[in-house]
């Protein structure tokens, strides 16, 4: 039996480990904190800090093959273990161009990936010496995640608000729409692509809203998309999955935004509206079986739930009821024991064959289910 | 969050666990095997004997409600659980009706349900004096399971293989079909029935050899076999999920064979080949949410992997690879740590609009993909 370390104990943990359990795989967890949404779901629960090389190194000796749910990992040790014949997925070589934003956007440039325009800001005066260059957007070269570290500059008075820091400075493009498009690559470099999804963002909390598949685009479009997202796959030279997100302006151009080597929210719907999930995929490539088949069985929409504006402390959860009878709406609650405003506690995926119907019910769950909290705050 | 119990940590409970995840609840397991497939994916896995009364009534004290994944658990305990408030799935009276086939027929017989023809027989004596009713399967009252306990009497002469035991002695029906049918009834006795299946059995190991569904029935059978299990699960007058066994003879015909009061073999296609499964259903009626959508998706037909003759000890398995390179082939395997020749270790799913390929897919993949085991026994 194959053993499988996931560095990272959160909801993209335990949807893995729902999966793990088709195959013969023994499961390890690395996470420091006990009551995480996975821990419970793997063999071997460890508590440990998967940014500490010590505990990395120690975690990942004890396993076949490692992967991770979150960026934000010691890449130092999971080097070493490669060396030591650990399979890792993504490479770590991958790892360290995606965890900092400046390699990040050197890779895609080098590769001639069609990406916003960029300069490469070391400090808060190099920054002021970009007047001309707005409206931008300036992303913290390391620890950015789910909206933080990134800052819009739309004005020279913006400046002040920006990252004294190494960061990226984007030209802003103007989107007319939001993509994301998931690439799985085995270990003999076949590839697999999932339909592109197009996302709608909540602006409020520059958290996901929720996300349609597959994405209204010209099949030109489509195609070009699918080749801008596999280049990217390809070029990391890695096995694994690869969520692309990509922006789209008006006129139809692509551009590459920011890229996850791993498991990913835009892929959740996968679960239950393709025949291979995102989920599925990964276990296929780690336990080096056939990739699974990428189809949608039927359009889908995708909505996070995030913890409700007013709340924290323990979840308490409204109109899940409601929610389950919607004809093919499926539930997924991570089981975090902590809410706070704009957590990701869960999602909901619906599968329908009218594009209508999906937005209609998306928007009507998005109002009825709730996740609050046993705390009020203001 | 409810807390919710499992009697029992085989591959049922398993899949149940799988399941669980989705939802906010915090699972519990009553199992004597730490090492069982259940065991690591639920919150809190407790050791124990689930044919102990002490062990079941502490067990089942921790919990808001509890299901079974095998009949053979201690029904005294759930019935002093249940006036305690525990709700239970199915309810203790109900089981008490499954848990003896004596019972159970003359529950059929009490409620006008079509079933073979029988006698209750009390002892080798009795089975005796039925020369004229051959020929016949006796069934042991109690203590049967996958095939054990059942011993067809053809000839007079095959009256010495009985049982002296309490039994049901049954007239064998000229079976032209055997079929399945799951009901699921909600908390408040509202239904949702899954399309039936169909089942070709291996007349060697007397355990399911693959099933296809839907079955293939004409419109008018079809109904009645619907009507009938309809029947059964509602006179049992519990909620829960029932898998009702059905045989058919050429006149087309439907007698009910045996039900149970639980998720199901027969139900394991419905996990890739149905908008919700069977397992999503239990829960969905353990925690009070709606019922789930019955529909196939697809056609489906389903395998069980059985252990290879000839093997034994630490499974081994051969052919995965290949089946899974088979489009939308979706394999299950149970983590069971010793395999012996018969034993239950994993199933397949294929989902195809076509049910020649169904076939064709699911023989080839009875060649390929093998149970073996680390010791050869002769």
């Amino acid at each position: 039996m194959i053993k499988a370390g996931i560095l990272g104990g959160g909801q993209l943990g335990r949807m893995l480990l729902q999966e793990a359990a088709n195959y013969p795989v023994e499961t390890w967890v690395l996470e420091n904190d006990a009551g995480c949404p996975a821990a419970h779901l793997c063999h071997h629960f460890v508590k440990g800090d998967i940014r500490d090389y010590e505990a990395v190194l120690s975690f990942g000796r004890q396993v076949d093959c490692l992967t991770i749910e979150i960026e934000h990992v010691n890449v130092e040790a999971l080097e070493q273990l490669e060396l030591e014949g650990i399979r890792i997925y993504p490479r770590p070589a991958t790892l360290r161009i995606i965890q900092d934003k400046i390699l990040q956007k050197e890779f895609y440039a080098r590769h001639s990936i069609p990406t916003a325009e960029f300069h490469i800001i070391r400090s808060a005066a190099e920054l002021a010496s970009h007047h001309a260059f707005l409206p931008a957007v300036q992303k913290l070269g390391k620890g950015g995640y789910d909206g933080r570290g990134v800052q819009m500059i739309r004005r020279p008075e913006d400046i002040a608000l920006g990252f004294d820091a190494p960061s990226v400075l984007e030209k802003l493009i103007p989107v007319k729409k939001e993509l994301a498009l998931m690439v799985a690559l085995n270990n003999e470099g076949e590839a697999a692509i999932f339909p592109p999804v197009e996302m709608v963002f909540d602006p409020l909390l520059n958290l996901l809203d929720y996300q349609l598949c597959p994405a209204e685009l010209p099949e030109k479009t489509f195609w070009k998309a699918e080749a801008i997202a596999l280049s990217v796959a390809r070029n990391l030279q890695s096995p694994g999955l690869f969520a692309v997100e990509l922006l789209m302006d008006a006129e139809q151009n692509i551009f590459v935004n920011e890229t996850a080597p791993r498991v990913h929210n835009s892929g959740h719907h996968t679960i239950e509206a393709h025949y291979s999930s995102q989920f599925d995929m990964l276990w296929r490539i780690m336990l080096d079986y056939p990739l699974g088949n990428t189809d949608a069985i039927l359009p889908s929409a995708m909505l996070n739930l995030l913890g409700e504006e007013g709340y924290k402390g323990r979840a308490v959860y409204e109109g899940i009821g409601d929610c389950l009878a919607v004809e093919n709406a499926f539930v997924h609650i991570y089981g975090k024991e902590e809410t706070k405003p704009g957590r990701k506690m869960g999602h909901v995926t619906i599968i329908s064959k009218e594009r209508a119907e999906l937005l209609h019910q998306a928007r009507k769950i998005k109002h009825t289910l709730k996740v609050k909290g046993t705390e009020s705050i203001k």
